[in-house]
């Protein structure tokens, strides 16, 4: 069988049709500007693209009943078991992978308030995806689901305790799935299992986080809350001093929704380049044009991201290597050098050449013989799910 | 000659009359509940304490004509060749101790934007200062000229560069007068001039902030635009996810100036333990009572200053030795042991004989033979601001 794997965003739905033991893709591809009469649906079937308009109404439902008629034409339906979705919020609730009821439906309603931006769009396309294939099982594997092992110390801020108890003020850790995925492959490496392996990740992508893995669980992470935490990303500007805050409101005469626009989507790269959001093209203009703001941006990018690393040893005695994924991490041998360079004193270095040939799909350790392990490694958050929906029935039959 | 060194909050002046050179303090004291009927004046001399009640009006004016008064009977007047002032804020403009004229004064007001609960408070005291003593020179000794070394990688924040550029919205830092004088102490006990020193220095007081001292410059440092971000410390709850922010005020009612009390006066220790702000009352609630949250709060305060002081050493390629100051690092020596045991990756490890020996105004290293060195320097705040002062005023008679 196979499993579709669904993630859906407030105007896109990513879906790929994905085999669970073997990883094989065998259908993928988005539909997006949707509500708008330019929404389309690509499809991607051994390595060739078809691109369709999708008629009114131009919305979620549609995709998927275009994707159905695919699938149908292609004779695929009859292979999916089950539809797997990515699901941004778990909370306290969902440290695992999930059959989704009425009951699990209403509580990612009720997380919805953690994530206002996400969990609407999900539950969006698990209606859709109800309606679709009405008869198969559903299973949510959430973001937030790894990151469910860290302890207290990790997870607590320094705010009054009651605002965790009352109101579930924590962090809570994104980009799960990929870090879990790349620990795993990490493990493979190794030769041990993942359980004896300690681990720092940096999944840097749009969104960045870095995760610290302790014996295989993830024990800290840099996104908060919310995934506008840690370390600045292509639009968010990461950890900021909270007077920033009030002093933009009060002195300055920022609304609070002015502020939120502002650190999520003007910061950042974006907003510190003044050029884009974008790592290739920065690295583009820093190298070619030698662009002042877009060099800063990268180097401040780069030492936040080291600091980060270089504050996860504290969660740990013992450190087998660090692990580069996500769209930058994989390809930008620029931004890993300038990363690396910075971790001298836990004892990593490069080796260019491997540095430079690792890249665009490329996996493998760039390290020097001296130094701890430095993997990169291309993530597949979808392979997880599509894993985890398919252990998750086999487990329900038993 | 000495040094009258002057440090004045919104209800209090501290005072130290010191001798620059050796640092001997002739008198000090403090005036504290001004503007209240219980204003009074503890003057220290000779390790004895007397306390004086102020007349009407309760202000730091009174403060200074009765402080006057005493030195006059005491006969010290004579002795003082200037007033140096803590200043909290000195912006990008201050680097160095400067003599207060008419210009800085009126930059210390403008300053007061970004530091409105210290700068207001420090001026009060220089005009105090100035009805008191009209013919001696004021000299201000600013809280973020240390950090002023910084590079732009550690204080430029993830916004965008226009709002640096236009309302000076950067990472200043502060507790500077005295990260530098437990570096200079640090350097001193390594035989080394400062200026070849690589250091990390954490200070634990009521306010807590990590800095990073890379060839005797500090180049990073944990307290941000405001004294607010970094660390958690009494009342203050340190980094924080900007989105808790934006659900406290959308979805939990409150105002950005509820918001702002929070973080700053509710939250940190005192949040978290809903006990105490205090140091010392939260370990013995934690040793002897096995209060609950009170540990969780040391464990916590414990936690992010490790992963602070690791994360700084993606600063450095060398790393001398990590200092312990403040109320609470030269005192707890638990605090201590649970800060450097997650060090172990950086090479530092405590010998717990000489951790425990080391409080209460004794000073040392602390770390066994194979770690890298582990101070605890008592910190002199005022001994720098005497010393600046004077080395001014002796330059500009040069
Ligand atoms: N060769 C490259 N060099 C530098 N950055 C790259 C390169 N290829 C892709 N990127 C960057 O990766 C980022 C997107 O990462 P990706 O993981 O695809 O994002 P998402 O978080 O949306 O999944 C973009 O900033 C993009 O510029
Ligand atoms: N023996 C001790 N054990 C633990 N904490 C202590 C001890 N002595 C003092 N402290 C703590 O030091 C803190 C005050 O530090 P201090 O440097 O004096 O503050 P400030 O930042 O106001 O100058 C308080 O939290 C106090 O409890």
């Amino acid at each position: 069988g196979a499993i579709l794997v669904i993630n859906c965003g407030s105007s896109s739905v990513k879906f790929s049709l994905i085999k669970p033991l073997s990883g094989e893709t065998l259908l993928s591809g988005l539909a997006e500007c949707l509500h708008t009469p330019d929404a389309k649906i690509i499809v991607k079937l051994n390595g060739e693209k078809q691109t369709y308009k999708l008629p009114n109404p131009f919305n979620h439902q549609t995709a998927l009943s275009v994707l159905v008629e695919q699938l149908q034409q292609l004779d695929l339906v009859k292979d999916i078991t089950a539809i797997g979705h990515r699901v941004v919020h778990g909370g306290e609730q969902y440290s695992q992978p999930t059959l989704i009821t009425e009951d699990v439906e209403q509580a990612i309603k009720q997380l919805a308030k953690l994530a206002p931006l996400h969990n609407p769009a999900n539950l969006i396309g698990i209606k859709a995806c109800q309606q679709a294939f009405n008869d198969l099982p559903q299973v949510a594997v959430f973001d937030t689901a790894f990151h469910q092992s860290m302890p207290e110390k990790a997870y607590i801020y320094g705010l009054p305790y009651s605002l965790y108890k009352a109101h579930g003020i924590r962090r809570y850790g994104f980009h799960g799935t990929s870090h879990y995925f790349v620990a795993k492959q990490a493990a493979e490496q190794l030769n041990k299992p993942l359980d004896q392996c300690n681990l720092i990740s940096a999944h840097l992508g749009n969104g960045c986080s870095v995760t610290v893995i302790k014996n295989g669980e993830s024990v800290d992470t840099s996104m908060g809350m919310t995934p506008g935490e840690g370390v600045i990303m292509g639009t968010r500007c990461g950890d900021l001093d909270t007077g920033i805050i009030f002093h933009l409101v009060e002195n300055l005469g920022y609304s609070i929704a002015d502020v939120d626009k502002l650190v999520n989507k003007e910061s950042g790269l974006l907003g510190v380049s003044g050029l884009s959001n974008d790592g290739r093209t920065l690295e583009n203009a820093m190298l070619e044009d030698n662009h002042a703001q877009a060099t800063l941006a990268l180097t401040i990018f780069c030492y936040r991201i080291a600091k980060t690393i270089a504050s996860y040893s504290a969660s740990l005695t013992q450190l087998d290597g660090l692990i580069f994924t996500g769209g930058i991490g994989e390809n930008s041998n620029w931004v890993r050098t300038e990363i690396v360079k910075q971790l001298a004193l836990l004892n990593f270095s490069l080796d260019e050449e491997k540095n430079q040939a690792t890249r665009f799909g490329a996996s493998g350790n760039i390290a020097t013989k001296d130094s701890r392990a430095c993997w990169v490694i291309a993530t597949n958050e979808e392979w997880v799910i599509a894993e985890q929906s398919a252990q998750l029935l086999t487990n329900l039959v038993k």
